[in-house]
């Protein structure tokens, strides 16, 4: 089973100004194709921050993708430092001029030298197609690097999951009981020892008043999930599933 | 001026189940007190990861907070982890049973074995208040250990935040110009090595049909925030200001 890391860079994450909704969307994609998400780092607008992270995680996740500084403007220094942490030069690709070219009505003529700098990726990358404006994403070693726009990063995103090849998808079953998360602890404690490569998350809830709590199941196992949460429901002797 | 981390304990965050609201409330928060957050981290419910983060967050940021696993249920490992992070025992504490207690019809008659889990903490924790239902969070050296529950979260956030005692807060004024990015970016960049102890952000926007950037200047310093946006002002030669 494959896993992975999310690096989103941005202030304005950081500040406060702006809610993270790139890394929700990624998460769910990831489970659907049944790779384990380990990590979501936030980090701001800085280059050796960057550097420094993007290559902790590239070590340490089969899969790292981050989201948000590949514009033309001063802050946009994703590629120039994910280039320095895996110590490649950064360079003007042809390939990548015409993606960004096809996004003026001009052509080429339109692209200055702002715009040229959306086109320079670390030597020997894989671009990621930009469906909505154009500059494209790119891929080098096992690190995708798109766009923090949410529509850009969710149409790369979209691309770049179908290439990563589908294991089984995470299948997440769930059980609401109606009674306090603390009468049901110990059998589920239990349980969680003896199926420990199972995840097995409990979240209380209130619905009208009632409290409750709903019992999630993780894994890419269907008839083990639901082996494990008929387990569950017979040690805490509750009928109702959803 | 003091900085921060944010870590966010929860497996159901990490598969896309939920998304994460409560470190944009707490960013906003720390902006509005001038306290600078330089990274959130999303980490699940194991315990060796916890232990790790928290470790290396302690020492590099002056404060720290964390979100989730303060329950009473299998999955709810936070303390115990912030306790081997520092090395410290855990007690169940007599001012957080009272707290706790509180939350029940029969007091104390109430607390079963799961239920007293959520009144220890790491020996020499002060605790922070739960309005919401009882359950303390608390405060070990300078992490901040809070509910996961979003309603819980603010909670516990606005009651430490007032106590983190009052530095200026981080103004942030932009300006709207209806420009492409890449027209503006030589310019701003300029101005971005000039002020370089600034925070200055671009972001693009679309606004029916008509493309622009919000530039976005932020510091704890209000004059010089608006010295520095007059100087983009009128080195873009743009009039208009939001």
């Amino acid at each position: 089973m494959k896993n992975a890391s999310i690096i989103v860079i941005g202030n304005e994450i950081l500040s406060g100004r702006t809610q993270d909704i790139n890394s929700n969307y990624l998460a769910k994609r990831l489970s659907s194709i049944g790779v384990l998400l380990k990590e979501i780092r936030v980090i701001p607008d800085e280059k050796s921050k960057i550097i420094e992270v993007v290559s902790i995680e590239a070590k340490k996740a089969n899969l790292v993708f981050t989201s948000g500084g590949i514009g033309p403007t001063h802050d946009d220094i994703t590629a120039d430092s994910v280039a320095e942490a895996f110590n490649l030069k950064i360079e003007l690709r042809e390939d990548a001029i015409n993606e960004l070219a096809k996004n003026y009505p001009n052509g080429r003529k339109d692209l200055n030298d702002a715009r040229l700098r959306m086109a320079r990726v670390p030597e020997g990358s894989e671009l990621i197609k930009n469906k909505i404006s154009g500059a494209p994403g790119f891929r080098i070693n096992n690190v995708y690097v798109m766009a923090g726009v949410p529509v850009i990063f969710k149409s790369m995103v979209d691309s770049v999951v179908e290439n990563i090849g589908h294991s089984r998808p995470f299948i997440s079953r769930s059980l609401r009981i109606y009674k306090a998360e603390s009468f049901i602890s110990e059998q589920l404690r239990n349980i969680s020892l003896k199926y420990n490569d199972v995840q097995i998350g409990s979240y209380p809830f209130k619905d009208n008043e009632k409290i409750g709590v709903e019992i999630l199941v993780r894994h890419t196992d269907n008839e083990y999930v639901q082996k494990v949460l008929n387990e569950i429901e017979i040690s805490l002797n509750v009928p109702e599933t959803s």
